[in-house]
């Protein structure tokens, strides 16, 4: 009996990946507002009662899809905080012109006004994407290179609020002379 | 003849009023993916094609009802830039935590990635909730009280990326603390 609930066990991760997969593919093209269960259940061939088993409702489907969106970036160590920042910065602008989540992420944005589930995941994915920002600024502070009292949420708000603004909202060019414009104002 | 057609012209702005009425009150309240011809026909009365008549799709009947979003803003003038930076920056951080405009903004952003004409409409918003922030800029640079060389663009994006950053990404409070530290950073 082991054995058939083994295959049955497959099966069932099979079933759940290919809906996953759908989702995302969803997802990617057409944002949160374009997932619709109908359609994940008709493109992945999985019955909507086998998907409500497994995600109780849309938005649990969703933050499952969107873990897949980004993972957890490194923090660069150089010894120096700007150098450091310039890593992350160069990064996070070529991620932004050219990475999936950069085109989702509005939708999660926008639904996170409206969704609570969604704003929660909204949270989680910020954190997530800031981490290495605040390790680098950490570092600096235990190194003395930045006073220890600058608000630490503050400096990443002014690092990363300029690329944000023009990613989503000026759409302006995230030049290497404008990663350089924003280190040298944030980071005199 | 002159007065039916006057009483029918006053006939059509009604209608068309009615639907623009209807329009932005679903754009607030479910934002951009949430406004449904259908369902703005059923609620204001007015048959769909009536309403394709005035508005060739949805996103042109979209665009003018996202129109009443926001009223162009003055520009404060106060011969100081910190000063009129501080009246614009207090302004906007009341607007983004109280205004119909700022939870519906992140449809537009979102709709703005997959819609060309809502995209047009988003850079035309943007350019008018930016056009003071240029305005005092520009004085200050003509009083020389700022290099006339420092880049007008990149100024705007240090001043308010932080404050997008944070009503809609790391959701923090914007405090007077958070205004003092923007303008202490960029305008030193």
């Amino acid at each position: 009996m082991e054995g058939s609930n083994q295959i049955a066990d497959k099966r069932v991760e099979r079933s759940k990946a290919r809906v996953l997969t759908e989702t995302y593919r969803q997802l990617v093209q057409s944002g949160v507002g374009g997932v619709s269960i109908d359609e994940v259940s008709r493109a992945s061939g999985i019955s909507k009662t086998t998907i409500y088993r497994h995600w109780p409702s849309r938005s649990a489907l969703l933050i499952d899809a969107c873990s897949r969106l980004g993972n957890t970036p490194d923090a660069p160590d150089t010894g120096n905080l700007r150098s450091d920042v310039r890593t992350l910065l160069a990064r996070l602008s070529d991620q932004l012109q050219t990475a999936n989540w950069s085109s989702v992420y509005p939708s999660i944005i926008d639904a996170a006004e409206r969704d609570h589930e969604i704003n929660t995941l909204q949270a989680g994915l910020h954190k997530n994407f800031m981490a290495p920002f605040e390790t680098v600024i950490e570092r600096a502070k235990a190194r003395g290179e930045i006073p220890s009292d600058r608000d630490t949420s503050d400096l990443i708000a002014i690092l990363v609020g300029p690329f944000f603004f023009r990613r989503w909202f000026s759409k302006e060019e995230m030049s290497v002379q404008f990663i350089h414009a924003i280190i040298e104002t944030a980071i005199p």
